[in-house]
């Protein structure tokens, strides 16, 4: 049987299922972006996006220099949610951005009522960065006299396929920056190719003023061939390995999730999600309907910032320093489209998402996020006694979607679990960036030895091409609302104890206690001083009288290993810990601030808990570090095969047995 | 619709599916055990403990009260089995270890010559326990005036509910146990419910030994009721949640694995298997066909050893310290079935196994592990670029076992990708030990409250109910031969270095190094030292110039917190590090040694690495501790949730580029 006979046969299978499927989907479809905010939390709508321009346009503080960084919506204060109602007005503001001649403003618009609310020039931020802005300072690089010369001196006088790009620091870095909207360009030389990672043209770093549309200094080191690793992966002939049949996941009554709006009902979870153009997917209101209960668990989690500092201190890479969501989701969407079958099952349905271009007016971001059910063939329990054998199996509801930021794509996934488990997971793939050499491989380079003191800033990853060392944090931004808004941290540490027993000398015991502050919650993980996060309802007792809670479980996990007082540690400052503690405050949302660009460190997760605020019985918001170091290997070029982190919120005493008991054998 | 209607209507869909699947599936059927061995690594087949028996038989050196405790394959020293070419004559013993008159003995038998190579007594050591030694320990011990008077005083005079249970030390506990065959007795009150889990018989010890069956001591303290925590799970009514449909694999055109006697092609994976009845599924020769190369990759992977110490001092829970397969294997076979459709998917085979009972005849253990292609839904790879979105689905073919020690259930797997990653995965169920106490629940107890000093041992999971704190290590044994047998282990440290650079102030970078010797090798996880651990091959070189190589990283996992001298600790040694490497030896298989029972902890990894014995480019082997330590919830009665732990052998510089790049889209 040939392959394409195989796929005929596939296909002729699964036709009554994906006709099934179609019709039960259906429905989902008219969830557009077009339509009325049905719920405060709703993402901005296509009228809303252009209600805001129209109260800009309408106020006369605009003019055609001003360009818009960033709409979102302004999270309404969470009170004001919790006692909304079906039925009850929706107010609705979106936070907005704009830049003229430099200066940063920052205005608020009542979308219901098209007011004009407030209205403030920032000129200590500096806005996130836009397309246009990257387009401009491209040709403006590449039509400064020294940077042809530069090029020309590389041998390169055909201007066409070199791509110059300019990235913003996202930390202060010198006293001269101050107050100037400052870049650190280079250019990459495309031809053959489809984009320009892996061809950097090293050597050669030119300092803009973003404002000023102006190269300010070209520095012109030495001359470093740009890199001719084999990189025209869609080029490359693809085949099934020998003896691979289909597989795929069989749904035929299809999905057993219900979609209304943006709210999702999936056996016992209830939650809400929008997509958000700085922070991809926000799930809001997550809980657990029990019995004729509706039981709170999360208010709001999201990806809050990403930060990823590379490790070479060499011209072009010192100033490597991302901190991905606050500087570039105004370049278009953190999200970027699904494929389907590659990145969702056959069984998902997409959602697509708004965002704005460079006059506020909405761009329609399609198949930006997916929603299935998967199953792995794996027990959610079981239990073998006897001639018994009991269990049930697992299924999950995966919310996913992928922030792609340049060279990296994030598989951002939250799958829910009929266990009561919230999961987060990441999955990092996409280009790595690499930097071209001049020894042709770690043979050729002394530098690049494996036996003893090389591979210091990276690791060959192709001829002449070595992918460079890095980090990536993610911080995750959790309000937790365990059976109601006032919750407590408890952290549960397990302490050695000597005992005076004749047959054991040693055991560990479980020490809870209740974190007061601030500083009592900012937890860092160590082995030989192991703890648990739990996070209770002292207010609420279960059946055998602990508070109910949900404890957060980290996975495998990084800390940062640089100065605390390193200019971009000091804005990528929440990877100091793996998990803190905060009160909740409405505008306490990004963990590296809001305006991560050029920022001296003086905003954030970090900057906040200075404060040392109380946390006990009171609204919290928990914020999880998930990091890890890369050092690239052969195998992640010319794409890294996906890597997965993840992290999960479990029921602790939430409920008063195992909910997954009762469940059938079948999944 | 009903729910019937909907499982109909699955039906029709998937029969045809279905019919394909058994036509493909057939073939492996033959596979049965007992045929000839066509490898020196095969699984012992039926006539083969039959040889076995025939040869102790006619040896003269047993009699009636000999009893078979163990007999497995002595597997051949490594070289010969690379030697082996098929037609050559198989080389096969078995190593068998019997138990007469409290004497441990050891033999090695020849089974194709059909000879006794070797006979040992050994006075030093107690041979693991057998499921007759319970059963008799049961009755002696229920027959015990003293246990008897102490039951009554419980208002406890129908004995039959009454299970009674001895249990071996794992560790040398007391100067007068020296020589004896100790174990430390309870009994628990069966009436009402299907297994005496939870319902043991606090305050009542019973010493016995094991080889006179004799009553020693019966220490009665304190009565406490037996709990009557709800625990019959199997009567509990199931139903889905309202609104499931159902969910499952789709393979129409059946597996694309295939399996010849014990050997299995997928992908470009290759490997073999056998189903050992004390470690449980052992990998071996699994590498990767690499064009018309075969590179080795592993030459064998399985678990080594449990390590379960509990952490509560009381009466009849300090000798509560368990090497769960060393101590426990001989009572039948480590692992038990698996049940279609819960643990596995419906496009699982599954394999049957074979061990021995008291006279040493071969028992067939059925359906003990499965085989199955998963297909989640996620991506191999993506990348978003442009107007571009590329990437592969993901496939992974799974081998799963379950062991089950008494209560818990350790589901395992083997997980082979397509991008080269070997994951090793446990997924801990079952049923939690539990303890009986006085005080009805948290609030009742001030020893278990949660906001101060509490819940020091345990943690109420049912009224009257404490889940015992514990914990769970595991030792896999990883035979790594990454492009032949001789290796060595680099460690890659990231370590912080000051910059002078005006922007940056530090990095970290990357220092490879090669362990000379065993102690540059025992690593541990600290988040501000992290390191890499990888394994290559000094001989081999990449196209990059690197040595090829493996590395394994490592997820979620714990240390030990116990004393080093502490007895239990001294057997479970192999806990004290996350990693270990050896130089490799034929004998050293069991992490804590070959027998644990009563052991003085003078054999096992900590030991043999005191030598501190060469493993540069050599033939190594490592080792790595997966630990969780578990404080029971509520929501793990009466049987927890699966909570899975992995690790990962992931190529690095192992392959020229991404394995994976070259795949369709179509996973």
């Amino acid at each position: 049987m040939t392959l394409l006979q195989m796929e005929d046969l596939m296909r002729s299978l699964t036709r009554p299922a994906f006709v099934l499927i179609c019709s039960v989907f259906a429905p989902m479809l008219l969830f557009a972006q077009n339509r009325a905010p049905t719920h405060p939390l709703d993402a901005l709508k296509t009228q809303e996006y252009w209600a805001v321009y129209d109260v800009l346009r309408d106020s006369g503080k605009i003019d055609s220099d001003t360009v818009t960084h960033s709409v979102l919506l302004h999270e309404p204060a969470k009170d004001r949610v919790l006692a909304w109602k079906p039925g009850d007005p929706i107010f609705r503001e979106a936070e907005v951005i704009l830049v003229r001649k430099g200066v940063t403003i920052e205005a608020l618009v009542d979308i219901a009522d098209r007011k004009l609310e407030s209205w403030r020039e920032r000129k200590d931020v500096q806005a996130p960065v836009t397309r246009n802005e990257f387009h401009e300072l491209d040709e403006v690089m590449k039509k400064d006299p020294r940077v042809v010369e530069a090029l020309k001196k590389r041998g390169i006088t055909d201007l066409a396929p070199v791509a110059c790009f300019a990235d913003p620091f996202s930390y202060f870095a010198l006293p001269e920056h101050e107050g100037h909207r400052i870049m650190m360009g280079g250019c990459s030389y495309t031809h053959g190719v489809y984009h320009g990672w892996s061809r950097d043209i090293e050597g050669l770093q030119i300092k803009v003023d973003a404002t000023q549309k102006k190269v300010l200094q070209v520095i012109d080191e030495d001359i470093t061939p740009v890199s001719e690793a084999p990189v025209n992966y869609q080029d490359l002939e693809t085949a099934p390995r020998p003896g691979t049949t289909p597989i795929g996941v069989s749904q035929p009554l299809g999905a057993s999730f219900q979609v209304k709006g943006s709210e999702v009902a999936w056996q016992n979870w209830r939650f809400r999600f929008r997509l958000d153009p700085r922070l991809g997917a926000i799930v809001n209101l997550a809980g657990i309907q029990d019995g004729n209960r509706f039981r709170s668990v999360l208010y709001e989690g999201s990806l809050s910032e990403l930060y990823v500092p590379y490790m070479d201190p060499a011209l072009g890479w010192a100033n490597r320093v991302f901190i991905d969501a606050g500087e570039f989701y105004a370049t278009g969407h953190i999200l970027k489209p699904l494929r389907a079958e590659v990145d969702c099952p056959s069984n998902a349905v997409y959602f697509d998402s708004l965002a704005w271009e460079e006059h506020g007016f909405p761009v329609i971001h399609s198949q930006v996020a997916c929603l299935f059910e998967s199953y792995s063939g794996e027990p959610a329990w079981r239990h073998f006694e006897g001639h018994q054998l009991s269990g049930s199996g697992a299924r999950v509801l995966v919310l996913r979607t992928a922030a792609v930021i340049g060279n990296y794509d994030y598989v951002l996934d939250w799958r829910f679990e009929r266990d009561g488990n919230l999961r987060a997971a990441v999955g990092a793939t996409g280009i790595v960036e690499t930097k071209a050499v001049k020894a042709k491989d770690a043979v050729d380079s002394p530098g690049h030895s494996t036996a003893g003191a090389g591979d210091e800033f990276g690791h060959f990853v192709a001829e002449n091409t070595v992918g460079v060392n890095h980090d990536h944090f993610f911080s995750f931004r959790l309000d937790v609302d365990v059976d109601g808004v006032n919750n407590s941290f408890m952290p549960m540490r397990l302490v050695k104890r000597q005992l005076n027993n004749p047959m054991r000398k040693s055991i560990w015991v479980a020490e809870s206690s209740i974190a007061k502050s601030e500083r009592d919650a900012m937890m860092d993980i160590h082995l030989d001083k192991p703890s648990m996060w739990h996070f209770v309802n002292p207010n609420v007792k279960g059946p055998l009288g602990y508070p109910t809670g949900y404890e957060l479980m980290p996975g495998t996990t990084a800390a940062s290993l640089l100065d605390p007082d390193d200019g971009p540690q000091k804005v990528g400052a929440f990877s100091a810990h793996q998990l803190w503690v905060t009160p909740y405050k409405q505008d306490e949302r990004f963990a590296s601030g809001v305006y991560p660009t050029q920022s001296k460190g003086d905003d954030g997760l970090a900057v906040w808990t200075k404060a040392n605020r109380p946390i006990e019985n009171t609204d919290i918001v928990t914020w999880y570090t998930l990091g890890f170091h890369h050092v690239t290997r052969a195998e992640d070029w010319p794409v890294m095969p996906v890597m997965w982190h993840d992290f999960v919120l479990r029921p602790f005493d939430f409920f008063p047995q195992s909910p997954v008991i009762t469940l059938p054998p079948a999944p």
